[in-house]
């Protein structure tokens, strides 16, 4: 266990295409007025791949044309994305044209379009313009060198302020393998895939199955483990490409270093996470809510989302307000087992309430806590063992700002 | 039936003192700076009694000894009500300052402290401050004219701008009976009780156990179908005194006219449902979804909640803006049954989706109708004949600075 931890690196400089064999691209081909909105992954080789999906009952076309590629191959070779319309609620034709991006992609790489995914975020309901995207598909030159993944992450925003990448290296069977990350987020963010794109490349060998497998481990974890508004979006996903190229031997769970790999694919997916929460449409700040003592872990993760995505909460760190009172009142109504006698809170390393009481504590200095740009909520239930974290972030005028004017 | 809906009357000059035999009144006592903090609302005789409670784990102290006071007596004569403080998280000390309430109260009316009722609103997890409100006690003079009521639903407020009174009378027996309510709403409301308390008076003859009943149903159709941040407070309660002053055979679900009053109670539960829900928070409009053709009631219910709840369909009727996709994108995750391709969507009277489909709609004409103070939004599942109703408002730059400094 000791030199698993010690075998997993961060990677500064971190990007999508230092695993082995990834190239990426992004440019302006005219969904929007002028930011990027087209962007291309692609893999040297046909790669493994997972992918977990918006649990929303209404799915947008891309999704099911994504879908339907990996059910059909189990291999993914690139990805095509574009922001600006989310392609969703649009019908025949939406399906049409996501089919058409899908096409189009694998012809200027000279792929079987089974091997393309396709992903879109933005507006909903609108159809696509689909000229712009087909010229632009023709304009794309991926890249291997760092240029590409910068101009990919940043195509694939909407009203996200930063890009978010991030990468690891670990040591499996001896060879280094590297994982990297790169995400949308911003609004209409809530688990089971928020309006979040994620898109993970490896160069580690591993079968599709057992990469599915560990995604969604992961991703309980981390991608839905995050809320920003509490809306979940037609659009999520998150794919993970592997290709293999650093010829280690094929992972499974009973590898040797099988956990050296999920706890890198853990790390880029929590970082990732972390990023979408801390980028949440108008959000100041970063709120972590850790929560110990439920029941058991799905229990305490219900009562960290609930907390951490309470408007009431929300709205008090933005205004630097240590008010333990809406934290303890939505651990109340998040439905997990509990003794209101029982409870402990702290803000930050500052203990507001004890057996479910307040505790005296200098306001003053608390707010020096509250006003750094992370703050972390912890709360112990004291009932069992079970432990969870959640992300989000303050409810602010911008986020009020950004959605009544939209569309507009 | 024709004659249930004849003997239905509005009245006006609507307030809580309406029905024969209760007073009331309000006045500062010092808990808040200025405005009008404690109040006092009483019945001539001791009146059977029905009530409704938070469903948050974490109960404030009055709740414990209202719902104490209930069982041991199933009646009650008065209840006394501040603003400012929620007496929420004070631990023993709050259940004895609640008891001290209860018992100043009776004292001052010379009856059982077991006839009256108390409940809190305000801060959460502040000590109370005793003295004001002993004090205050003593110069609580009810009446039984207008101002009285007035008074009283002025001093229950918090963050309300405006009282919330209704009033409505009919026949039952060929006796008038007159059925009267008032409330305060605002913040952390959600079902299952808002932070909100709503009293309703009435001079009808009914056994606790019938006016329970009655109170339950009315209740999930009318206080529960609100919701303006969807945090759900501890301290939520409506109690119902019926006196039974009217003179009418006491009412039964078997006595011919025991719709005429479970009407009566449903039309007074709604406008003060509908005048929280108006009144949110920093809110501009309200906003009503109403949702057809789902499999249960009960499922169309929760859509309509769902959509209602949304921060993106709030934002986007606060910025006047007719984004249909976060309305079909809410109904998605809502978690309820349906065809992604039978939807239909109006607002106002406008359909803006068929078929899970956009369909072309002047903006122009259907932003005239989102700048009125109310909005409505139709949702038609084509699934089943379940119906519902929900209520909510939009979010606004000042539920923001309302909520950012709440307590500062």
């Amino acid at each position: 266990m000791t030199t698993t931890v010690l075998a997993l690196k961060r990677i500064s400089g971190n990007n999508i295409v230092s695993p082995i064999g990834f190239k990426a691209t992004g440019i302006h081909c005219g969904i929007k007025h002028k930011k990027n909105d087209l962007a291309l992954l692609v893999s040297e080789v046909p790669a493994n791949v997972a992918g977990v999906f918006t649990t929303n009952a209404i799915q947008a076309a891309p999704l099911m044309v994504t879908k339907e590629a990996m059910q059909q191959t189990g291999k993914m070779q690139a990805i095509i994305v574009n922001s600006g319309n989310a392609n969703a609620c649009t019908g025949q034709q939406g399906l049409k044209d996501a089919r058409l991006m899908q096409q189009k992609a694998a012809e200027k790489l000279g792929i079987a379009p089974a091997l393309v995914g396709v992903a879109s975020t933005g507006i909903i309901g609108e159809m696509m313009r689909m000229e712009p995207i087909v010229n632009g598909i023709q304009k794309l030159e991926p890249s291997s060198e760092l240029e590409g993944s910068i101009l990919f992450s940043q195509a694939i925003l909407t009203t996200d302020t930063v890009t978010k990448n991030t990468a690891y290296s670990t040591v499996i069977d001896g060879k280094k393998i590297t994982i990297a990350g790169t995400a949308k987020g911003s609004g209409m963010i809530d688990p089971n895939m928020a309006t979040m794109l994620g898109f993970i490349t490896t160069d580690a060998k591993i079968e599709s199955v057992h990469l599915q497998a560990a995604l969604k481990t992961v991703t309980d974890l981390t991608f839905n483990s995050i809320t920003v508004d509490g809306d979940t979006s037609t659009n999520d996903m998150v794919l993970v490409m592997a290709n293999g190229m650093a010829g280690n031997n094929s992972l499974t769970p009973a590898h040797p270093d099988w956990e050296q790999f999920t706890e890198a694919l853990h790390a880029v997916s929590q970082d990732l996470a972390k990023m979408i929460a801390k980028d949440g449409e108008g959000a100041t700040k970063l709120i972590e809510v850790e929560v110990s003592g439920a029941i058991t872990d799905i229990e305490a993760r219900k009562i960290a989302k609930t907390v951490v995505g309470s408007p009431l909460v929300k709205t008090a760190i933005f205004g630097c307000d240590a008010n333990w009172g809406r934290i303890i009142a939505a651990v109340g109504y998040s439905g997990a087992t509990l003794d209101p006698n029982a409870i402990k809170i702290k803000i930050g390393s500052t203990t507001v309430v004890e057996n479910g009481e307040p505790v005296p504590f200098s306001e003053a200095q608390l707010l020096i806590y509250l006003k750094q740009p992370e703050v972390k909520i912890s709360v112990d239930l004291h009932q069992g063992i079970g432990k969870g974290v959640a992300w989000g972030c303050d409810l602010t005028y911008d986020y009020v700002q950004i959605n009544a004017t939209y569309r507009s």
